[in-house]
């Protein structure tokens, strides 16, 4: 079983994702501003430690196996927070993770964030924060999966999925719970090679996407 | 004589900055969003064009002797605008610089860009933008050098300048059209090695800085 942090975990994504985790026995370190939003879950595999994520967050990384990324705005926050969690904390998580030399960091990012050019619209700063983000940690040498799922529903997981863009935008959507269900098969992909992969509802089992 | 491209050459600095480079005989080239901003200066040796940053700008870089990006908030606008500007046209600039061959890319950046999380306040969104970029462009491999100046003040410059950060916050200032004369003399400097320098009020000449 892995020693998982996950950044992030009180989120929409980073709450399913944490309960998964636990179910299958995985040890989840949750720094979260509000340590209430995670007081349902009763699991003693579950740390939970209140963390501003603006502030020094360094000490958590420490024998981590996995550091998850799920952290940030979704485009609906201040582009000011957008600034301080989606671009920078995602950085400094990526250094902590290379100074404490773990193996293996986990990126939620977003279709467009590879090329928020071809992006109009109210989004563009965001995805810019992404990309941004995205290519810090794809420069920074640490083992990577970067998960760029589409437009996110609020409805039960299919675990089903296509990683091919769809030619029909409304398409280009995904579960939540799917998304975390993609973290919780990269946290346990054997393979060492970096990853980066578009998630859209499909009709392939997301397990053999992270073969 | 050199061909300066000016990015930003509408503002407070830039256009400081670019009517001391004309009065040299140097040709600049100023792509803004606004071409009225630059219409009371009378000088065959401008080239004024539209151009939203928020766009492709890479046409501008070809044949150029040395970049100048002085565009962005300077913290003032919305952080959306940090992002698209002050941090991804920046990026871009580098790359397009890079592409072209430009030998030459001089960056106003500011004081509390080296390490943003040194500062507190609403300025930190505004000094990570500065960071990324001025990261960036470091590891670009482009020939540098950037300026980070004090708090920014408009009265008349004194030509005179430090380097070295004053004990007293009181005394981190500058007038606006020193930093248009670093600019200059960073375009006259004929040394090849990267530089990055802060600058406020003093008693320097602005020139030795840049020997």
């Amino acid at each position: 079983m892995a020693k998982v942090l996950v950044i992030g975990a009180s989120g929409q994504i980073g709450k399913q994702a944490t309960g998964k985790l636990l179910e299958l026995g995985h040890h989840v370190i949750a720094p979260v501003r509000s340590p209430e939003k995670l007081s349902d879950i009763d699991n003693s595999n579950l740390s939970v430690i209140e963390q501003d994520l603006e502030k020094d967050f360094s000490s958590h990384f420490e024998g981590v196996d996995v550091v998850v990324f799920t952290a940030g705005s979704g485009g609906n926050t201040g582009a000011d927070k957008t600034i301080m969690i989606d671009l920078w904390a995602a950085q400094k998580a990526v250094d902590y993770t290379k100074r404490a030399k773990v193996p293996k960091f986990i990126m939620v990012s977003s279709i467009g964030a590879g090329d928020p050019d071809s992006i109009q619209g109210e989004m563009r700063p965001y995805l810019v924060a992404k990309h941004v983000a995205d290519e810090y940690l794809i420069k920074s040498g640490v083992n990577h999966i970067i998960l760029r799922p589409g437009t996110l529903l609020n409805e039960p997981g299919t675990h089903l999925v296509r990683t091919d863009m769809p030619d029909n935008q409304d398409e280009a959507v995904i579960p939540r719970e799917d998304v975390a269900t993609a973290i919780v098969e990269s946290v346990g992909r054997t393979s060492e090679d970096n990853l980066i992969t578009y998630l859209f509802k499909g009709d392939e089992p997301i397990s053999k996407v992270f073969d």
